[in-house]
């Protein structure tokens, strides 16, 4: 069976073309423009390829509700051209295949837990994208993590750093975690270097440490992932990794009853994705396949 | 069929037995002691009911993994007779009757989501009970909430109010949610003085309100519960339910678009429980059932 699957991001699109074994046969990138430039190339692309399903992980807020009238529909994102716009409706009408949507960051959870990931042997985990924002998808006993709405878990509140007088820049809560820890706070706090200029600032990285270690505790108390993997521009930064689990660690002190928990596991508890850059697309693929 | 049902807390143990239709038919209440005292007279009570099955919300922390060779082993608890106590394994072998075991605030959230409570209109939801502890429970699209371990939401962080100085009471991480909002924290703030006494003072219930709407603005954009219901002995100051409520849609400040998350409707989505006293043994009581 042929399975059509989108990484929709806020700066491109991903194609691509694949089967239910998770092969991806033909893929495309194109910019994100205005949707009435976007979507009519997207349907283009998949027009003839005989697709029998179509999965999407979009970037977002986007309506995830399968039995909501507007599912698929943009909502309040700050991309302003796309707010509203029914994203679902019209690929669904533009192709005559069922559509099925969930956010990039609940694809790639399920994609590293389904397709070759790092959470394969596990039933449940989060995925935390660290780049323009932060965003993070959960794939918990088979089913990605929504309700209400989808999860905005990078605009959680966090302690501020000691040392730390940057304002933030979330444009709805100033400091909220996003606001202070995501790449372009980073780099305004910092002189306006990018990351990779600063990776030999050990104080860069401290406070950075500090803050994602406490996004991480709290989701370790609220979820109980069985595995983080982490992900996005800034966890490039590789040094970032042990600071962030030797910090978890001092955070929880020894609160949860885990093996994963300890100083000898923890490094098989926090990790890097499995897929790199195919764990969006690769949901997708997955997604489209489900009833 | 008749079911068997235990609502497990750190002072007393209601035993029920019930039908598969929710209903109670027999109820009993015994004291919390030494295992070796209470888990005999557990059996004597159920021995010849003709229960076919059991179903048991506990206090924690506690093992409800299934697949664990523990399940339904006690943890780190405080109340040390009980610790590693292995609960689900000496009711099972008592009984002969297949045991079920969830969080009690776990099954507290799948009972008012199953038997009549405040949840019965959503498939997803969150329970929180703010006592002698802070903790908190889902029911998602048919499942509690467990991965690595269960949940033990009342230990996250939240920001300090400007004018608290008090230290906290958490043994494990002094100021965290439970360690400055509990019944005990609050007690020993506000100079000795019980909830009751104290309900008259509006600097109590306002710093009370910003640390848990704190947690609750933190508990929605991870899990993006349809409903939250709050319960528990704190709870009982209704006068803290528009203050929390208010609060929220400050701090959310318009983010999370969604009918419920506005001043016309915060009331019907921060409620306090449906069932009262009989949501834990409900719970547990639908918690056998379950295969």
């Amino acid at each position: 069976m042929k399975l059509g699957a989108i990484e929709a991001g806020g700066t491109k699109f991903v194609l691509a073309v694949g089967n239910d074994q998770g092969e991806i046969l033909e893929k495309e990138v194109i910019p994100t423009e205005h949707p009435d430039i976007t979507v009519p190339k997207v349907i283009s692309f998949f027009k003839d390829k005989g697709i029998e399903r179509l999965g999407l992980g979009g970037f977002g807020p986007i309506d995830i509700n399968e039995t909501s009238k507007t599912y698929g529909q943009l909502q309040k994102t700050p991309k302003t051209d796309w707010v509203d716009y029914p994203l679902g409706a019209a690929l669904k009408e533009g192709l005559g295949v069922p559509v099925k949507i969930d956010t990039d960051v609940n694809v790639a959870a399920m994609s590293e837990a389904k397709w070759g990931g790092n959470a394969t042997d596990v039933d449940t985990c989060l995925y935390i994208t660290v780049g323009t924002g932060i965003g993070a998808g959960a794939y918990f006993h088979g089913q990605t993590l929504k309700g209400l709405s989808h999860s905005e878990m990078g605009h959680i509140k966090v302690r501020r750093h000691p040392d730390d007088t940057y304002e933030g820049t979330c444009p709805y809560h100033g400091d909220c975690l996003e606001g202070i820890a995501a790449g372009p706070s980073l780099e305004k706090r910092w002189g306006g270097k990018k990351g990779h200029e600063l990776a030999e600032d050990d104080q860069v990285w401290e406070m950075e440490a500090f803050y994602l270690a406490q996004a991480l505790t709290s989701y370790i108390y609220i979820l109980s992932p069985e595995r983080i993997i982490m992900g996005g521009g800034v966890m490039k930064q590789k040094q970032l990794f042990p600071l962030i689990r030797r910090k978890v660690l001092e955070m929880l002190n020894g609160y949860v009853s885990s093996p994963y928990l300890t100083e000898q596991e923890i490094d098989n508890y926090i990790v890097f994705p499995g897929l790199t850059d195919e764990a969006g697309v690769k949901g997708a693929l997955y997604l489209a396949m489900k009833e």
